[in-house]
């Protein structure tokens, strides 16, 4: 059987007091959209439509980096979910089989849920999804008779003993398409608000003698973000499920709850993460690496073998390899630092190549931006980089070679050639001492004036 | 009707084991008694007396930087908090009104409830502030019949069903000035410490007839505190209101609990802050701008759009200007970086201006520090300022100048001009080899020796 | 009477998911089995007996580490808690007296506890350490009468009533040597793992007729190890309780939970440790220090009065004399910084030795290693090192000398001496527009090509 997704994705979020679509406020560094499409993927969809309304192009450009597959249409005007959900038909045209309807607030619900409700359609026209909430508050119950809903009661006209019901409405559904759009036709705005509600497909359905069940998943699934604080704990809820993954995959991480990490970041077995690292997007931290305190990295690999940091600050292109050291207050970017070389005080590694086995001195600089462009630096393997280099790219110098302390290196160096760049020193007897007084003269006039 | 303060702050603060008077000790970076005196500051009082006893004089100093037109006055013995108001007398001396008594270890108490404090002074001669105690335990029990508080009740000297009471005992209180100073002295000290108490204020103005009434608060609001743990938990509790304020307000705190915010930190709507930030006092962060993880604000003004950090140290008197970048190890002090302008990896900028649009390279150190005086640096517009540059200050680098890499500049750099003070690089071909064989021949030497 | 301890440490831990053996994981940077052997260590044993099995090797290393004074034997096959204690025997052969049974994924019990099961052995032949359980589950019930343990009861084999009873087993034991053997010879396997149990010595010990009793402790005491979840969780109740521990002893965490510190870390009263710090073994800080936002520390001692951070990097051999001032990303290994030294920004500083009331400019960095050995830098008292100086050790400093901006310095310095290594400043006319105009003309020409 084929499938769709169409995935709500038009609201303002007022109440996220942000001028930022609030489909695309990030969850652990990925919009909520983001995790929403990712988990309708799971169901190998046919198609994948976003309907998009407040800030509709600047939600079109993000779905364009999600699933370049994905259509985006336009919803107007905000009538209401089902009045969203119709905007899809045109983009479904020609489509036979199960439609999912998705929210783009709702980014949590798995793929064993959503499998379970394709599922479900086995035995039913329609079919909703819900969960037994802990505190049902104001949300639509689900009143069932066996395995048949009857029917969604909104909270306002519940009776007494509707009110007792935990069993409530997600807002997810599926459904066949063709029945879908032929009930969405029907659907009216009688209402307060005058909107075209999704949820009335549940009576309309039923008024054409159609089966229509409902299937339950954890609350946790349904957690819909209306604000920046439950933006925050759907952060915080998102991360203590990545750590408590890792922490089964045999990841030794020393303080969990002071690591940060994003949607995608994979650590490998006995690698060991000190407290208070950042991870951003596109990560990959081989076994038995160690990634120390105060490190933040971003799209980088990390072999085996390697440490990292403190103070380690690796930028999106960096690739460290086996038994490489990055330490103190070192920023590599676009960079690859082959096996066991090292670069361990403050130092800046950019658009680079690091051979294997070089040392790169402290205050070490890879000038690789002329105010206009930028350009390599390329370093050979053995090759020892004195302390406060600064290389001048676009540059080589090779294997086995050296730059001294202090160096600002303009031109290549060869394999085994030392360069120098250096003043010699001077020393002036009793220089210092004179200096001194006369600063000190200057300041007790200055502060008399 | 006038207002006047009488904030107890006399404690030595035992449990805190600590050589700093315990209402010095900070919360969000300011001293618990500058909390209990800004609360009360929303009264708009004529007169403020804080009464000082235990190291008075540092405590007579940090009134002085909070607000300048307090009264410190001194309780040279602790005899109770009776006798600690009385010391507030002479200072109170002329003044007609409402006398409110705060305590400098009890600083949450909100302007809302201060105020109906004031408003409850219209039904009653003295007004006492209870709170619903969760768990009442040894606090002392507020005897209430109707609007009438009967009497205050020591959980010692409580009957069984007064210590069922919950409402509790603050110990704050609204009264007018010559009633109160009038029953204090005839407050006794015939108990077991021998201590002058306020609480007794209550029986003496129910045996004159007068109206004696309590209004309640927040527990929370009573919150005092007497250890260094108490002091944890206040600053936790203070941390987590100032962020859920900023949620409100449409700032995003990606990993809230890991940001630390200063009393008045100020943050626009729609800026993101990454995990891990640190707000010392003083720091106003406008609309969407971004503060990267494990960045340090203080005393600073970071605008739209600017991008900080990570790892970026902002200290007092740094100003950056729209769409600037401070990045990597970046330390910045008493400067303006104006429009457009990047400081991204490894400098030092104290004492300076950065015109617009300025690129400054990697490693760039302005040299502000002669030994005794410090001394400005100027960078013009459009300016490019090559790796590793020192700036010995005073100096100015001109409007689309440049300084070449590793260059120290002493001397000022019109508009324009490149500034060179490099060495040429020699190469010595094979000496890297010779000098590493050496060394290595010197160490096999060594350890024989 | 005497003491031994037999510390069950052999097996493989198969949930840690881990190539490192169980006991070895470190719970605040020193590994589980050195908290049981230290809280052993309490009891002034005779004899240390280490039961190693699975990577024996990794464990008899790690061992002679903590205590050279321990012996480590091995449990070849993993056949029980009752067959493990039997590989002790040779060990103590020719030793009187009790014997205590700990684990060493058990790192929690304390010192006071295993004092009880000492003191109840005048009472009991064999002493069983139990706990009250908040929740028994599967734990073996310990089934009393009035003093006298009558059995253990393995939850499978439990009735009703004694499933009820939430008093359960640690495993912990202290016995009479002689004792203890005699019985573990016959303790047997007819069971359904094959395993020689340990708590079969009551059955053994009761059929003989010997006394048997139980002690009580906290269930946090027996917390014992088997996966990384659980390890982060003893890490976090360590972390707990030595916050607690400093905030008694009138030590400042301004936001406790994000301090992570290790087993032995000292830190004197009225010192404060601002949020995000670090502490790796090894580190004592002295009373009144300030330790700022984002530091580091590793195998340091840091004065009265010292300044640290933020982004302080002190590994181990660093010695902070009395008001020093290390400040924002500087690192400090092996080396002593006297009273009053200052290393305020970007600077590398390792085996050397600073002195007092130097001020060591910013990007200072000491080239302490010429790619084979390492060399000492020594800087005398009142000297003034420029900014972005390196120092090529071996080499030294003289008081009261100076070295100048940007200066390589390879020669010593006499005292009262200025060191000069530096080209003058050229500037160039208009050369810096004319550049930038090339450079951009250059994009244009590549963008086009």
């Amino acid at each position: 059987m084929s499938t769709a997704l169409v995935i709500l994705a038009a609201g303002k979020g007022t109440r996220m007091n942000s001028d930022l679509p609030k489909v695309l406020h990030p969850i652990a560094q990925a919009p909520m959209l983001e995790h929403a499409m990712a988990a309708g993927r799971a169901l190998d969809p046919d198609r994948t439509v976003v309907v998009a309304g407040h800030e509709a192009e600047k939600v079109r450009a993000a779905v364009a980096e999600i699933d370049e597959t994905a259509t985006v249409v336009l919803q107007d005007e905000q009538l209401g979910t089902g009045h969203a959900v119709l905007q899809a038909r045109a983009a479904l045209e020609g489509f036979a089989g199960d439609v999912v309807v998705l929210y783009g607030d709702t980014p949590f619900v798995s793929e064993e849920t959503l499998e379970r409700m394709i599922e479900a359609r086995s035995r039913a026209d329609l079919v909703i999804l819900g969960f037994e909430a802990a505190d049902p508050a104001r949300y639509g119950r689900l009143v069932m008779q066996g395995e048949s809903l009857e029917k969604i009661v909104e909270y306002k006209d519940a009776s007494g003993a509707e009110r007792a019901i935990s069993f409530c409405n997600s807002g997810l559904m599926a459904c066949d398409a063709e029945v879908m759009f032929r009930l969405l036709e029907r659907v009216g705005n009688d209402n307060a608000a005058g909107e075209y509600y999704l949820t009335d497909l549940v009576e309309l359905a039923r008024t054409d003698g159609l089966r229509v069940t409902a299937v339950s998943c954890a609350e946790a699934e349904t957690l819909g973000i209306n604000s920046r604080s439950d933006l925050a704990t759907a952060d915080a809820v998102f991360q203590a499920r990545a750590r408590a993954a890792l922490l089964d995959l045999g990841v030794t991480l020393m303080a969990p709850d002071t690591v940060y990490l994003a949607f995608d970041t994979y650590i490998g077995r006995d690698a060991v993460i000190e407290p208070n690292v950042v991870f951003g997007p596109g990560v990959t931290v081989e076994s038995g690496a160690l990634i120390r305190a105060f490190s933040h990295l971003e799209g980088c690999h990390v072999s085996r073998g390697a440490k990292v940091g403190p103070y380690a600050r690796l930028r999106p292109g960096t690739e460290l390899a086996e038994d490489t050291h990055v330490g103190n207050f070192v920023e590599i970017k676009n960079a690859e630092i082959a096996e066991g070389a090292k670069v361990n005080h403050l130092s800046y590694i950019g658009d680079a190549t690091v051979g294997k086995g070089t040392n790169i001195g402290a205050g070490t600089i890879t000038c690789n931006y002329d105010g206009v462009m930028k350009h390599r630096t390329e370093i050979g393997a053995r090759a020892f980089i004195g302390s406060n280099t600064c290389l001048v790219a676009p540059v080589r110098v090779g294997n086995e070679a050296m730059t001294a302390t202090g160096a600002v290196i303009t031109r290549n160096v060869d394999d085994g050639d030392l360069a120098i760049a250096r003043v010699e020193q001077t020393n002036k007897p009793g220089r210092a001492r004179k200096l001194m007084d006369m600063l000190r003269a200057k300041k007790a006039r200055m502060s008399k004036g």
